[in-house]
């Protein structure tokens, strides 16, 4: 093996939000592996003569896609130097970084990994919810609306987090927003605690609705809200109307 | 008012996990309020022609000194174009940046803010830990260990907090460790649930020790762990035996 992979987090949309470790490999790179999530004005950053490979994950069936993407990993990492898997925002959050690690790991490939600004602190910043402050929150909870369907134990429990966390950020879950809420509701959370969902956060494309956890899922299809999309729950919300600054 | 306040996250201490647009600020700044947690060489990025004051939290009573910030920055606004609050990690992961953005707010002061890589996240990837991983992590929780005692509410759940989440990351509670494991265990979680403490994460002088939520309390004194530290408790610190890279 010659090459080294970076696992490296592109950001949550605003092209200035990458790291400058992130800029210093792009810019180095033979080969790049990207996700739908990554902006135009960063894959700019990469040579030209480097080979771009798009493998979002709407690209087939999810796991042989995410097989085929390690295959490609694998196959140049024998002869190129430096190989870029670009994720939208960070590698371990929800970003499969760990699981391509062990991958590389096993196949004895050197690798790094390049963390980015996650999409959910991204798009609450953009939009002015602070997701810890002293007077109303001491925790944040970062969790997927969508479940591995081949995860039988560590499924997320709403109904435990409806009263054990002060602010709950949802990644990927639009289309079950309607039972998320339902069961946070069931576990005990006030009908009336604030969310907001926020579209295509930190880009020029950001659109925000909020609403509380029972009727914001009537609100997402009433104004048409579409993925990506981030929702957060909880009294932060609130602030927004004060110091939303975007 | 004829300036613009910049509430800016540094990110956890390795100065390339900075991003564009903060560095872009950095460049273009007049007055810079600092904490103790960024680097030497990102404050090496501001102009020498800049004001530069350290504000960091040891200096004087908590209250008292988050006042004398706020005062710094309207002082600076009135006359000067850029100023920049400068914090490690993000300013809205337990960086006050909602405070001082209501701060801003209330005295008309224009202002915007700067994610930043935190500590924890950082911390997380420079170890090996990937925060989420399909098969061990739903959901991580970013947890203060540190409360403000005016706070009489909204107190983190600890016990609650042991069964309803995958992956919990605790900052700034170094020195309640003890009893914070003690209030986990209590709420049901297994004692021998894997723990790491990660000392000055992302910097050359990162430090890791691991044990479970019913020792780890006894390795930090023995191993002499300081502040700063992270502490991550779940399933997924085992993954950093596998695939730790730094």
């Amino acid at each position: 093996m010659t090459g080294t992979v970076y696992l490296v987090g592109a950001g949550p949309g605003d092209p200035k939000l990458i790291t400058l470790r992130a800029v210093e490999i792009l810019k180095i790179a033979d080969v790049v592996l990207y996700d739908r999530l990554v902006s135009k004005k960063i894959l700019s950053m990469i040579p030209k003569k480097a080979k771009k490979f798009y493998v979002g994950r709407d690209v087939g069936d999810d796991y042989l896609h995410q097989e085929s993407t390690n295959d490609l990993m694998a196959k140049y990492a024998k002869t190129k130097k430096n190989i870029v898997r670009l994720k939208g925002g960070d590698p371990i959050i929800f970003g499969r970084g760990g699981e391509e690690a062990e991958y590389l790991k096993k196949k004895k490939i050197k690798f790094e990994i390049v963390p980015g600004i996650t999409s959910g602190i991204g798009s609450a910043t953009y939009t002015g919810i602070p997701l810890t402050h002293r007077k109303f929150a001491s925790s944040v909870v970062f969790v997927t609306g969508h479940e591995d369907p081949q995860k039988s134990k560590e499924k997320v429990r709403w109904k435990k987090l409806a009263k054990s966390v002060d602010t709950i950020v949802i990644m990927m879950g639009l289309s079950r927003i309607g039972i998320i809420c339902s069961q946070l509701i069931e576990g005990g959370m006030d009908k009336k605690t604030p969310v907001a969902v926020i579209q295509e956060g930190t880009t020029p494309q950001q659109k925000m609705i909020t609403g509380n956890v029972s009727n914001i899922s009537k609100l997402v299809t009433l104004k048409k809200i579409r993925p990506p999309s981030i929702i957060i729950i909880g009294k932060v919300v609130n602030l927004s109307k004060t110091i939303g600054w975007k």
